[in-house]
């Protein structure tokens, strides 16, 4: 009986989060979310209390996702700094191709409509940065007034939204590139190695 | 007459510059910009032709907005980074500060719920980066690697996302001071000139 609780809750999520990357959150409806799961309207209310809670679910889901990212890049014998970069692009393809996550990332834009307070999507990827770039920081790496929280704060932000407006302007096929060029403009910032050449363009 | 015509397209431009503001593009009917205007509404539909049309009024007003500015930043006795740089903070200033701008970057954040094109506002403002990257490579102030129409791509971008999350996340007050821990970030990645101290960190 939990297992089917389970079952039906996470198919609930997808559905839901499929619609809102599709359409956004104002035009979609707990009926939408019924039929694209299969499952009654009632079981939205049952597990979620509604179209407000499911939409919270979904960023905090997204949370979760990028929370478990970063714990692969826990391998201590990578340079910091790389990890933090393999970290981004993962992110970044997650922003481009899973739906919950773009979901979430298209909640969290529309979130003046929502009414419920969303969770921050934003905390737990700065903190995992900032322990990279500490990390980076202890071993030598990175130039002497790169302050690591605040390096990270800013590096977040930029990121993003250089993601969000790549896909806006551009689509997503060409995100994994412009991330690249991101990275050449900022890496010698912040270790006195020459611009990466081994930056990659596609995927 | 005439006169007449320009002062009433402008006032209902401002009243539902405001409105799209403060509380969206789908909270705001004609009825709220015909009663924040003291105009009918029959005059948001003639000057207008509706919702939409003001709405992409307010986005194209933004953009004459940057274009303005970036005119002011054709002094040439200034080296060309230092006036990129100025006109970074007195875009974020705007963003922070002036209603009509704030709509523009509301109601493009909502594009997807606006049944009509929205010109890109970020074009424009690429394009006065372009140049000034351009004119600081010729006086031989970038480094030789870095190529200004990619440069001011990528600058654009992140920069628009920093403002954007930082107000989001932290208010309007702390934009100047998040700028320049970016600044401090990239500058070094264009020239090579050590940190800047001397970038505002309020104002």
């Amino acid at each position: 009986m939990q297992e089917r609780a389970k079952a039906t809750r996470r198919s609930l999520l997808e559905a839901a989060a499929q619609l809102f990357a599709e359409q956004g959150y104002a035009a979609t409806s707990v009926n939408d979310m019924s039929a694209r799961s299969g499952r009654t309207s009632g079981a939205v209310y049952f597990h979620y209390a509604g179209k407000e809670g499911i939409a919270v679910a979904v960023v905090q889901d997204r949370f979760a996702t990028w929370s478990q990212l970063a714990a692969r890049y826990a391998d201590e014998a990578v340079p910091p700094v790389e990890r933090l970069i393999a970290l981004s692009y993962d992110i970044a393809h997650a922003l481009a191709e899973d739906p919950v996550t773009r979901a979430g990332a298209r909640l969290w834009a529309e979130r003046a409509t929502i009414n419920a307070p969303l969770p921050d999507p934003f905390a737990l990827w700065t903190a995992a940065a900032t322990r990279l770039l500490a990390q980076a920081r202890l071993a030598g790496h990175l130039y002497a007034h790169v302050r690591p929280a605040r390096t990270a704060r800013t590096l977040v932000r930029a990121f993003f939204g250089l993601c969000a407006l790549t896909e806006a302007l551009e689509g997503t096929a060409v995100v994994t590139s412009r991330l690249t060029d991101w990275w050449q403009l900022t890496l010698p910032s912040l270790r006195p190695q020459p611009v990466c050449d081994d930056l990659p363009t596609d995927r």
